[in-house]
């Protein structure tokens, strides 16, 4: 078997069997197949397509890559969930204490942010000393011992994902469907989840800007999924306008632990409900939606949820005094409130333009090595949907210099569409 | 300006300016743009395709990649020729001399095979001594002392074709008509062609094997001249037989200069006329068909394109003996007649099979690196078209073994197809 032949194949139209994606997986892990014949695979599988079968073994040849994670003697029912990113996407922060604290057991590996689309581990490290480089002992220790793990992804686990994700960004090959899924899904099924909640974002604030592909995007991932073995549920959250009220790290992260401590808004509060809520279904916890439902918000109520929050924090070496007071988080010097500009509704808070807005703020990457500032961001007051009055705070941007937040300031009201006549909130999901 | 966006431009069928190209050529010419990105660039190509324009100017952008040979203050008008390879081709031997004879100086630089396909510089090393390794100083110094020169490809010469070539090999990124297009012709315009023949050649023994396909490629190698400001001539060249009676080095060496000796078979003598008939004409030495023919068949007759290409091989430390005497030539121990199996018409002479028969018997390289062996190869006596007796000696097999002279008989009858009722013989051009 050759690559070269391989490449020709799939380049005219071909469907790959499952021995020759193996052949080029296990290849271009070794280094025997170069990146050059990678990046023409590629652009070969954007251009032309691969069946879900080859996609599924895609996915498990690239799973197989390296470590296979098991956590059976830890959990009975792994459970992950993995949202493909936005702006405002907090959500991990909020629901995996949720739904450790309902009993069920949850490990997960996230990421940094990029772009206009935030990061989990970003959030995270706004709280001072908290470790997200644990080793995989660390990580079944702890999994075991508290039930909640967050930290980021372990090299050992498919790296051929690793290698193929880094060139797919230089060579024009992001855009694959079949690639994007079997990315996200190799390193679910490396990680050892029997059972995963995809929350796919649509919308101008999300790498799917199109309902359709991403419909198409969710689908495959269940296909793969089942046929992989495992069972997949799957969300097409809405990404037009930022989720919840806070953009940016230490900012997320507050309104994650305050909705932890039942203060967050209904929006934010509701979608992390929701993805809870199939987790524990899922995780055989739960018989029903209202059963979980009921669990979750018990948690919250209780405390438990919260509490789950701070022995996370303590065992990963964070400052839990920062949990307890959040006012100890990092504060940006400079307040600055965008004020609405006419009386109305509030019809659009294109989440895309806010997300960048974001980036030149300093809180997030334009591109992987930049540095970022956890104490800026935004907090909006109004959402879409909300009647607004002139002159009202619509929200208020948090940055280290007034230059900053006038040029903040600029992008948020470019970000902002206005209505005369009521307009209809934004659906949480698209169905 | 980055790599990939203008690979993302391409892989979305947009149209790349002129600066594009040259960012990408250049760039990849110094190593700035790694084969990476130039593997996934070409294999959008290949998929999505060129205009005309973006042909031309990658050709021009690959022309200029390296030096830029200037034989004006040698040659008025420069000719140069290029067939896209095929069996038995050994035109270049014989055209050149007897074009050269007729006052129209000519320089060449010549491939080597590979696979089923000959190359010019194999079949010229068949004599003992002969060099086709030239620097630019000798080739330009014996272009203006003998007026006829034939060497290997310098590497000054369109260094990025050189890369791309290569990259495109193990890529799968060779079978494309724009690429293919634009490393012919940037060769021919960086060895300082003002004009050219080229011979594409259709059939199962070229790598053209669809009618179609080979007219598109002539027709896009002539716009490509023309926008490059050259002119261009373009014979798509009959490959479905070999060309002439001999395939294999020495074999075909001793065809060609047996030709110029007045003595070669009907088929392959009117090929050269016509090849050498245009490059007259182009070269402002005939005004016309009739008359460039006329010169041409005189420059036989007078023993004037034998005597150049004694010259040729004295000039480049060639064994003239060898051509004074052709039973001198590298000679095959084994030879071994394969004979009609049935009284009619020889209806094929499948190319293909014959080029691949000559590699097995070692006249060829399956790979870059492969030695070959210049005495062996295959002898016809009958083309198609020829009426036939049974157990009349078809091919006569030159052969290192009577086992290898065993396989190659195997072949060769494979090769052959009968008629019982007359048949045409195959055109030497298509139109």
């Amino acid at each position: 078997m050759r690559a070269v032949d391989i490449i020709i194949k799939k380049r005219d139209h071909g469907v790959l069997t499952r021995d020759e994606i193996n052949f080029f997986v296990a290849g271009y892990t070794r280094g025997d197949i170069p990146d050059y014949q990678a990046a023409s695979f590629a652009m070969a599988v954007l251009l032309n397509g691969m069946t879900d079968q080859e996609t599924t073994d895609l996915t498990l040849a690239m799973a197989l890559s390296g470590v296979m994670l098991d956590l059976s003697d830890t959990v009975g029912v792994v459970v992950d969930k993995h949202s493909s990113g936005g702006v405002g996407d907090k959500t991990t922060l909020s629901v995996l204490p949720m739904v450790a604290a309902c009993g069920l057991p949850v490990g997960k590996m996230s990421g940094r942010g990029l772009g206009f689309s935030g990061g989990t581990l970003d959030k995270l490290e706004s709280i001072p000393g908290f470790r997200v480089n644990l080793t995989t002992d660390e990580f079944k220790k702890q999994l075991k011992e508290i039930g909640v793990v967050l930290t980021g992804q372990s090299l050992d686990l498919a790296p051929a994902d690793g290698k193929l994700y880094a060139l797919r960004d230089v060579t024009g090959t992001v855009d694959s469907i079949p690639l994007i899924a079997s990315s996200i899904m190799c390193k679910k099924l490396a990680g050892g989840a029997h059972a995963i909640v995809l929350d796919v974002k649509v919308g101008n604030g999300a790498f799917m800007t199109d309902l359709e592909k991403a419909r198409h995007l969710a689908t495959l991932m269940t296909s793969i999924g089942r046929l992989a073995g495992r069972e997949v549920v799957t969300l097409l959250g809405d990404m037009n306008q930022p989720l919840g009220m806070a953009v940016g790290n230490a900012l997320e992260l507050r309104e994650a632990v305050e909705t932890l401590q039942g203060k967050g808004g209904e929006e934010y509060t509701e979608h992390c409900l929701v993805v809870g809520t199939h987790m524990l279904i899922l995780g055989k916890l739960a018989a029903n939606e209202q059963e979980a439902r009921a669990m979750l918000e018990k948690s919250i109520v209780s405390g438990a949820a919260f509490e789950k929050f701070r022995q996370l924090v303590t065992a990963q070496g964070g400052d839990v005094s920062v949990i307890d007071d959040l006012n100890q988080l990092p504060a940006a010097p400079v307040r600055v409130d965008v004020l609405a500009e006419q009386t109305g509704w509030l019809a659009g808070l294109h989440a895309r333009t806010i997300g960048e807005a974001s980036v030149v703020l300093g809180a997030g990457r334009a591109k992987k090595t930049d540095s970022i500032d956890h104490s800026v961001g935004f907090v909006f007051h109004k959402k879409v949907g909300d009647a607004i009055e002139k002159g009202q705070p619509l929200c208020t941007i948090h940055a280290t210099s007034r230059e900053a937040a006038r040029v903040a300031g600029e992008s948020i009201r470019a970000a902002c569409q206005y209505s005369e006549s009521p307009v209809q909130p934004l659906p949480h999901f698209h169905i």
